[in-house]
This record gives C-alpha cells, structure tokens and sequence, in this order.
C-alpha cells in the first residue's frame, strides 16, 4: 500500500467542485488538505463537512505550504487556474484539469507546463467516454470504407450541438482517416439533401428531459454494422474520472498525461 | 374458409410490383387474375411465372372482363393509378393503392372513389408502422408534458430528410398534442441552440450503408423516458402489408380504409 | 384553480416516503398535514423540513383528526397500510398505495375497500411504465402472430429476475392474447434449446452497475419488428407518479382506479 | 494493380457457396478458376452461371491442375475440406476456411497446416464481428472492474443458445481479463438468484422472426456504461469477409491468419 495521495481541490465550491469532495470524503487513497475557492465565496472559512467524522477541513482561498500537496484537481476558471498553476509549477505538483474557456496566454502556460510537473487535461473525465474514443478511432481505421454516423442525447437545457464530446468523438474518427471535421462533417440534413457523400460523418441530436448525456458512434457497411455507445445517467462520474486521474497522475515524472495513457497502463496490468 | 379473393395487381414490373407477385405465387388466399403493366413494357404478354408450377398468367396492359376480381393492389403511378381507379369504381372492386405523386385532379377523383368502393390509400405498408404510428399517437396523449423526438435512420442513397415515415410519425403525435409540425417541428440543431423550447418536436437523422428504415419515437421525461421504434430489415414487408391490406378490403361496404382500422379490426377479435 | 390537496404521507421514513417529501415540498397543489411512520422511528416527533421555510410538520405515529384529510399516499407496510386503510375508510379519503407483500386478510380488506373510498393499487408507479404496458397490450393484439421478447435490465444488487416489472409486461401481453406467462413464458434459453415455440413470451435478463430499471417489449415478425421500450434513471420517478395519482385521485368517487385510468382521462382532454 | 487472384470454392452447392458466387460473379479482383462440390450433386457439369455473361465455367467434383490457382474459399463439410487441405498443401495454395464440426484427426491436420500454407480459419466472418470482438478485447481490459453483459438476438429458427458468437465474445473478453468462461459466464437467471457475483459474465438470449443475428457487449460501471453492438441484416456479409479474407491472404507466407490481422494491417495503412 502507498501512503494516501495528498490532495487539493481547486474550484471547491462549483458543481464539479462539490461532486468532487462528496466522493473524496470516504477515499482513504487520498488525504485532503486543502479546499480552495475564490476569495469572494460565502463558503471562505466554513467547515468543508459537517456531520460526527467532519474534521477540521475549512474552504480557503489560501494555497498551503510547498510539500504539502502531492496532487491539484481543478476545476474553477481562468483566474483559479493560474494560480492552481503557479503553485504546482513552483512545488512539482501534479496537475489535473478540467477547466475550460482558457484565453491563449494561459493556455500558452499550460502547453509549457509539461516540462516542469505531470499535467492531466480533459474536456470529458467520464472514462467510458475515454474508452470509447479509443474504440472508435480503432474501428473508423479498421473499416475505413464504412459510414460514420454520431448520435448523442442530452437534456434540454443543453445549449449547444452537437455536443463537445460528439465533437471530440467525430475528430479522433477524423484524425483516424486521415481527414478533419471540417472537410467532412455534416451536421444538418433536411429537405432535399441528395445521396450521402462517401467518406463524411454525419451528426444527429436529440434534445429532451434530463438526460445526462449519451454518445453513440455507427458505423454502417453493407448489411452489417458497428455500434459504439456510452450513456452517462449519473454526473458524479465527472468527478469520479478525475479522482481516478489524479490517483494516477500523483508521483508520475513531468509530461503530458490524458486518459487514454492512464486507460491503457491498466491493460498492460 | 372463405373463396379465394381473385386479385389484379397494377405496376407488375414496378419494385413493388414484383415483390408482390413473389409473395402471392404461394399465397392460397388469392387467385391471381391479372398482372397488369404499362403497354410499353417489355414484359407484355410473358409469363408472370417461370418453372413447373408457372401456369398461364401474363403480363397484360388490359384489364380483365366485368364480375372477374375482387381486389386490385396498385403500385404504378398517374396513368396507371388512374386507369385501375376507372376500373374498380365502374366495378364496384376494392382498391389498395400506394400509388404517390398524384396531381390534384387525380387526387380529387382518389378523394370521391370511396363513396363507390372499398378503397385503403396508405404511403407506408409495413404493419409495424402502422401500429407505431397508433401507439405514438396514444403516448403522445398520455405524456403530453414530455418532449419528444423522432430519430429515423436509412441508407445513403436516400436523398431526403427526414423520411416521410418520420414526418407522418411527427403529423400523427402533433394531431393528438392539438399542433402541427408547422407550428412545432424542429429539422436543425447546429451550434448555439439555445435550450430545447417546450412543445417542439424534434427530428434526427442518420444515413449509411444500406438500411432499410428505422424509426424510433422519444418520449422523455424527468428521470424516465419511452421509447417506441420499428426496424425494417427487408423491403418485402410494404408488398406483404399491401398483400394483408388487399385480402382485409375484399368484401368490404364502400368508404375510406386504412391500416389502423385493419388492425383495429384484429385487436377485437 | 381548485385548493390545494389536503394530504398525508404514511411510511414517511422509508426510502419512498423520503423521495415523496423531498417532491412535496415544492408542490403547492398540495397541503402536507401528516407524516406518519412507526411510533417506534427515531425521527418521531422531529422536524420534516430543515431550513428557512421548514414550517412546524414534523413526524408523527397518529393520525389527523376526521376532515383534515383529502388524500393519503402509503408506502409502508401490513401494519402501516392496515392503519392507513382504516382511517382511510372511516373518513372518506382517497388512498393511493404502493405497499407490497401484503397478507391474505389484508389483501381481501384492500380488495374490498373501493366500496368506500376511491383507491388506487400499483406495482410501479412509473407513468412511463404504465403508458409502455398500456401500448404493449394493444400492440400484442394488433401483431397477434409476432414473436414477443422482453429484455429487462437492472443494478447488480437486484435479487430476483425477471423483475416484477417485466412479469407485470408479459402478463398484460400474454392476457391481451388470451393466453397466460404459466403457460407460455419461457425464462430460461441455455444450449440445445430447439427452435422458438410459436405464442411463446421470452424474457432476457441483464444485471449490473447500478442501472434504475430499463424494460423493452421486442414484437419480431418477418422483416421488421417493433421494439417498445422504457428507460428509468432516477429513482425519484416513482414518487413522482405516486403523487400525480394523488392528485388525480382526491375528490373521485369511491372505486378501484388504476395509473392506466388516470392516463386515459389525460388523453381523453 | 496486381493481378487477378486466382480463386476455386469448394462447397460451391451450399448456402455459403451459392452466396460466395454470386459477389465473386462481378468482381474483378478474381479470377475464379473452380467451383467445386460434391460428385454426387446434381449441379456437376452444370454452368455455374446463366445469362448472356456465363462464361465456360462449370461445377465439377475435381480439383484443377498445379499452378493454376492463389486460394481455396471452403465453407463444405469433412471431406470436401480434407480434399482442400490436401490440394493446397501439395500446391502451395491460400486457404480460407470456415468449415465447422470437424473431427479431431482433421483438426490437427488443419493445426499443421500454417507450416506448409498460409491459412485462414474463422466461426464467422462478418468483419463487423472482427471488430467487435478486438474492441471488446481491449474495453473489457481498460474497464475490468465494469460488469460485462453479453446479449445476443438470433431468428425464432435457431436452436442453440447463447449463439456461437456469442459465446466467443465472452471468451475474448474473459481471456482479455485473465479468467474463463468455465469460471464465470451465467447463463440462466430466474427466480430468486442473488445479487450479481463480481467479475461474472452474463449471457442474455433473444429469439424471434427472423433476425440474422445480434450482438451487444455492455459495460457497466456505476453511473455510466459502454454498448459494443453489431447487427448483422443480410446473411450476404458472412460471404463478403470471406472473399476479403481470400484476397487479402493470397501470396501470403505459409502461416496461421486470422480476421483481426487483416483489419490490423488495414489499420496500418
């Protein structure tokens, strides 16, 4: 057994943030150290748990000493980031994060930040997603010749479409064949549309309720085909992925980390 | 047991035509009176049947004498439709037709016909839709609140969208919400959507390899959802829903039939 | 608008009557008057709601006062259910139950209670399921002749297979078709199975993860079939449809009412 | 261009034979020297092909003269792929074989062979299959403790179950995972069976009409599940893969090949 992983959660007080330390507060793997958010949040200084075993964790904005922390998991904003950054940078912390909508000069520093700690980046922690990604890039190759077509499901509230992860599914196809989304996807079918166009990959959307999120990439040969689904019905698995990821990534030397590298040492066990 | 239903089916070299006439070469419940194609076509005067069993039944442009038929399938177009129509309102013989693309006039008389015969028009064949479309209409109803979407998936060569299936699917629910797919279908979802608007009915399409059709029905809730889908898997369920169709409207008073009402008729027995 | 139901929760401290709580506190169709568990439950005599607007209900073994009453929901047990049913009887209030594992003294006192009030008995209070059972029965008589096959899935947890919800499908098939799953279930296929009996019913049976409850109804026939199918993510689904039979319920006349009846008189508006 | 691979089928009067000749008619890739079948089929000496393109060539129980072919499609029976096996073997020719129920002694001549031969041997050809089993191989590793539910849908005509395919899936996946189907496949739950034993495999069957075949492998985790699902709608497919198979192996060192090699260097490509 390996020491329990030191850990801090950055973005604490955010929906990721609190799925994060649900999960965290029975992880005898990690020891919690500290649970930083804005200076601004009403949480500052309050107890992180409450309850007969809550201890002494209090939300802070204040990042703690250098050799205290093994491991950051971030999911906050630009502002959070950097400074999330800094310290790991300064202290060869391990970094994983989920925060997105970075402007160019931090994404700049993030690209950089390989050289100095292990750093874990992500649009979607959902392992299940990181597999099938996998998968799909394995079978767009193997049968390069047949239909690609994505179909994803979420509530209706979502805003956009498709769906960023449909999006990351359909490039990593794309990539496969050599080819990108923007020479070959189509994302609107209606009316006279004519034949499909050999090679493209076609998006569909469903929108309704309370659907998490569901991913479904087909593909269509002649009297046959492949189907390749992940449903979310539980978004804690957001939260799940990343501790997973940081249990991981804790102790790895510096470099680029991603969830297939972490998918893939398991099947080598 | 009732007396064969003696049969003409019109459009005989068509697709459907022969997909009928595989069908009713062993089908006991008729007798094939007459096969009737276009004068033009190279078929006239052939044998329909080839083989130790072929009997003498040949592609024909005429139609048979008074008093010979009980029953005419049709699958031809304008012309052909036109001509069977004549024939069975001067007969007083049941129409089954799946004859598209009329003009008005020729709609217009198809609008009067069933005041002088038993005559089921339908634009898809396949018993499964037709039972699709009556439960969709029921849950339609019964979870008005909920959002619903239609997906349909069919080959690449098809060069429509969304399949008129997947449209009269849509017509139906509408009708039983009290709306119309004018006033609530959504065809696109591309970029910033903005949250699903309550009522609408959204559709999604697929195209690849060479599936047959396949529609599903979406009802979503919170936290629940029914889903109500048909799969086709080969092209000769439309002649043998037709084929059902034709042997149902035998013997039947004049008026206006369609699936829902055959089908109706069965659950009470 | 009419006034809000004057309502009681009985079983209060179960999981169930948890869900219901955490939904009625929001509704303002309803009055929560009583929240009734065992006089032996730590939580007798607490306050339900915590927070700013907890009011003054806490829980409590007695029951109101005659008059206080529209309408009780009970998911408790025998002992629980017998004092609902009384109070129930003797003051006219609607009952709507979901209690199983009843004796038979209990049963027959429940079987003949509808001569008093207006009552309403359900397995699974699942709107969607009710609606799928609803559109099973009539598709099993429309397609008569079809193969039927029902596929449920539920968490790894689960303890009995098929569940009840899928016995409660095949049943409501199997009597629209005039036959019974006695005689024509079939719940085991494991090698030298011989083809499929014609009439037969199959059920298929998948465990794992924690999946909430997912049934399909497949009606397989020549060239396609139709695949009706409900997907449950949340828990909270039931309490949901508990409480819309709730409301539906108080105010009706005496009579045995089920979530089917309700639904009818949704389409029928 | 290379040119033409010089081609017998042997077994050419089976369903798989007929089917083999009807793609290899019109493709150019071929040039099919011989069609052999048994010498007591009525076909011998009969043309293999009618029509205004039939050519010269004509079923025959007799193997062609050295050097005249590249590769052996057989899909026949024990003695027509012992009679294969020894005229490839003394020639120097490819062999791809799907021949089942072979007995032992054939067997091990078949285990030998890859030292004389190059030598392809599958249960099923589909190329969508291929894929999924290498799919499942990898997600069952890189999710080992999901819990993995195979379910497979087959015509009302089949009697075995699960099918063959089925069961080989559960073998990749168990091999993938370091254990055996001996030790862990369930293939029957009824009744009260007790929550999910951990790491098992589950076995659920569908029978009905007359589907071609289905396969899915499900994945599931705790709020999130992976699907990998082929479906299969015209028998056609298993003939394709096996002409891919033939192509693809022709000219190849003598060897043991297998479908998931030849997807593998497509991949490579």
């Amino acid at each position: 057994m390996h020491p329990p992983v030191r850990l801090a959660v950055n973005g604490a007080t955010g929906r990721m943030g609190r799925a994060l330390l649900e999960l965290l507060r029975d992880d005898s793997r990690f020891e919690l150290k500290a649970v930083i958010t804005s200076a601004h949040a009403r949480q500052i200084n309050t107890p992180v748990f409450t309850g007969d075993d809550a201890g002494t964790l209090r939300y802070s904005s204040a990042w703690p000493a250098p050799g205290v922390l093994d491991a950051v998991i971030d999911f906050s904003g630009s502002a959070g980031l950097a400074a999330a950054l800094e310290y790991c940078e300064t202290n060869g912390v391990a970094l994983v994060t989920g925060t997105t909508g970075l402007d160019a000069s931090l994404t700049q520093r993030l690209d950089n930040a390989h050289q100095r700690i292990p750093l874990l980046r992500a649009a979607n922690f959902s392992l299940g997603v990181a597999v099938l990604t996998r998968l799909l890039r394995e079978a767009a190759t193997a049968l390069r010749d047949w239909d690609l077509e994505i179909v994803e499901a979420h509530h209706g509230r979502k805003e956009d479409a498709p769906s960023g992860t449909a999006l990351a599914l359909g490039k990593a196809a794309a990539d496969a064949r050599g080819t990108t989304l923007e020479h070959d996807a189509v994302y609107v079918r209606e009316g006279l549309t004519g034949p499909r166009p050999a090679g493209t990959i076609g998006f569909a959307v469903v929108r309704g309720g309370d659907i998490v999120g569901e991913h479904q990439a087909l593909l269509i040969g002649q009297g046959e085909r492949v189907e390749l689904g992940h449903r979310a019905t539980d978004r804690s698995i957001f939260a799940r992925g990343a501790i997973e990821a940081a249990y991981w990534l804790a102790g790895k030397p510096a470099g680029n980390y991603d969830l297939d590298a972490m998918l893939a040492e398991r099947r080598a066990k």
